[in-house]
């Protein structure tokens, strides 16, 4: 029973630690938002497309690989009974080509020239290499006796009909392809990739190329997410921005839905100041808005839009509208989970040695932009300030400075995140 | 001085080791061929396009960024000075709101409302967060002296008009697109894509999904080697197979050239048997023809192909045409410089520990399929035989064992390459 008045963690004043939220927390709360969007569809795209893809099920054979009996060097097809005997010399009394449709099944005594690849007559069970035959007048000398099965490669030796060629989520690279092509397949059944809509909100923003009036700046946090979501296997199917005005911004939520969105990335207007676009309209909604424990991208929040009639409501996940921190915030809530979804690796963390000191605030996980130096070294590039997009651009990894951190000096070590 | 008679190691029969070429000779040799294609045109894309291309020159910011003197914090516009004696209470009057264009200067003993990433005032030098304010009857309170410059973003302070954004050759992320944005540019020059046509030869293969004749198979090198030339950031221009038809291949490379292909990647056609057509074809024309030291893949040729009028010869890398040595033998001699000019990574090496005893031909460099086990070790996928398409597609790493080596037991380190 809790005792009436005790001050729980979340019982302190507004600015101490503990009155944010920490990272993990949020990073909990969004990865179980989007746990429905693990369940796919099946899209069945031809091979030609489908490279990088995910496999929906286990891609089965429909044929015996390899689907015949055949040659596995140019050389003479016989009975390793006839050349037991070897030194010998065969009649050689056909050629059988690949592609040269069936051939006459073998007579005994006698041997039937074929290329690699080319099926072998019946009644043949080795093949000799051409390089250990001297062929003459139609007839071809053996020196040594050959073991049967030699050279022959039979039907199914690679796969059988029936069998897995690739198996389910399975990222599909050139070699998956080709054996999905030797089987005869021309298209395969992928996952379908995540559907994203990304809107800039921001009365200040700008679509980049235009003439910049005063105040204004290019939005570039909608190129960087939808590039971030396309790099991570998404498909981006809006990419949009709205001045601080609801309205705009409630148009392009329903036009996100239209268009198939399962996920809405919203940047900006999600702060303390007092034109919040974001937290006007889906706040009533039930947006949950937040302040981590982190820096940048303290403000979050976690909302969902309306879907269609007969569809479930669109998740939506709000980033702060500073450019890095909406950058470094889509790597750490969103991007995992759509990497996972569509095969791709996990971003490298390792540890590195700092090579000057740092400073961090209490009780905030700190993300310093970096760069890898060589012998396992990480140097800061610029400062902690969420604008410096072009000091993000310069940078190689994250470097993470924990909450309870305050200090380091140089040759600590840290753990920095691969960009 | 060598004396007469002397046996060099070039000396020796036919099928001695010596009498192949060694992998490493033809890697240079198609390297030293490919390096033309590393002098590439460019090409201007929209960033909404650029993601993973690689940059032409520098990219140079055609202005400050931040562009203006903003707020880092939502909070007060105010002249430091005028905060010294905190606290002290100032009459707001007036607000700056992002997008609100340019402000009117600040008077002394006044403060501004500002948000963030709104244009500070001139005559303002600091900015007081809301956090740290209260507000009432348009007056606000601030509690302590600030230092001027606090929560002030200066033009240039993130990179000055002029610097490159982004540097040459660098192959563009998110981030980078992020920035390119932020500086209002639009369009970005990168290299034009390496431009390459992949021509399957044999009479044996049918289209995927084409019925099969008796000897008949799918043509998988070329679903193959066009998805791995993509996969390696190139440009696939032209697809196609032919029989073993010497005018239908003249004709497929007169295609190739017209499509503008940089390089004619071929599979099959260049070993010892009596159908070879790519030998028929281009041995007379001087195409190097030759066997190498590895299994598989010995058969290797490197050719070019008359161009248009006016153009240079078009360079042709001919492979086996079993499927496993057509793969390796592009991930061998031509993914390397394709990955370097497109800015992707090199395929990962590492040593492993195998967990079963492999043998291997004396003077062969052989390349047995592998897949990762857990704790570094490595096991392998079915045989060495080259046909084994679904048994390539099982494994995630290439175990290669040098030439010198016939024997390794449970427990030695190999190298192996990623696939």
């Amino acid at each position: 029973m809790a005792p009436h008045g005790s001050h729980g963690s979340s019982g302190s004043a507004d600015d101490s630690p503990s009155a944010r939220t920490s990272v993990d927390v949020h990073a909990a709360r969004v990865d179980a938002a989007l746990e429905p969007l693990r369940t796919r569809a099946l899209e069945s795209v031809e091979l030609a497309h489908a490279l990088g893809r995910v496999t929906f099920d286990d891609v089965r054979s429909p044929i015996d690989l390899p689907p015949f009996r055949n040659s596995q060097m140019d050389g003479y097809a016989v009975r390793a009974a006839d050349v037991a005997s070897a030194p010998v010399s065969l009649p050689v009394v056909a050629e059988v080509a690949a592609a040269a449709g069936a051939p006459a099944p073998l007579r005994p005594g006698t041997a039937v020239k074929i290329m690699t690849g080319a099926p072998v007559p019946e009644g043949a069970d080795t093949i000799v290499p051409v390089e250990d035959t001297l062929a003459a007048n139609d007839y071809v000398s053996i020196s040594r006796g050959r073991e049967a099965g030699e050279y022959i490669r039979e039907p199914g030796s690679d796969l059988r009909a029936g069998q897995a060629i690739v198996p389910w989520r399975t990222r599909l690279a050139s070699r998956h392809l080709a054996a999905l092509a030797a089987a005869g397949i021309t298209d395969v059944d992928v996952i379908d990739r995540v559907r994203i809509a990304v809107i800039s909100t921001g009365s200040e923003l700008v679509a980049p190329g235009e003439p910049l009036g005063p105040g204004q700046i290019p939005d570039s946090n909608g190129v960087a997410l939808a590039a971030a979501a396309e790099a991570a296997g998404a498909d981006v199917v809006l990419h949009a921005r709205t001045h601080d005005d609801p309205p705009q911004l409630a148009a392009l939520l329903d036009e996100a839905v239209a268009l198939g969105a399962e996920l809405i990335l919203t940047s900006g207007g999600i702060s303390m100041g007092d034109h919040e676009v974001v937290r006007e309209l889906l706040e009533p909604l039930g947006a949950v808005v937040d302040v981590l424990a982190m820096q940048p991208g303290g403000p979050q929040a976690l909302a969902s839009w309306p879907g269609l009639e007969g569809t479930a409501a669109v998740l939506v996940v709000c980033f702060p509208g500073n450019p890095v921190s909406s950058q470094l915030s889509f790597e750490l809530f969103v991007a995992p989970a759509l990497r996972e979804i569509a095969g791709l690796p996990e971003a490298g963390r390792e540890t590195r040695v700092l090579d000057s000191a740092v400073r961090s605030i209490t009780g905030r996980r700190q993300f310093l932009r970096g760069r890898r130096t060589d012998g396992g070294g990480v140097t800061t590039v610029a400062g902690p300030s969420s604008h410096l997009v072009a000091a993000l651009a310069a940078s190689d990894v994250l470097i993470v400075i924990p909450e309870d951190v305050t200090e380091l000096a140089a040759g600590d070590s840290v753990e920095t995140w691969e960009l």
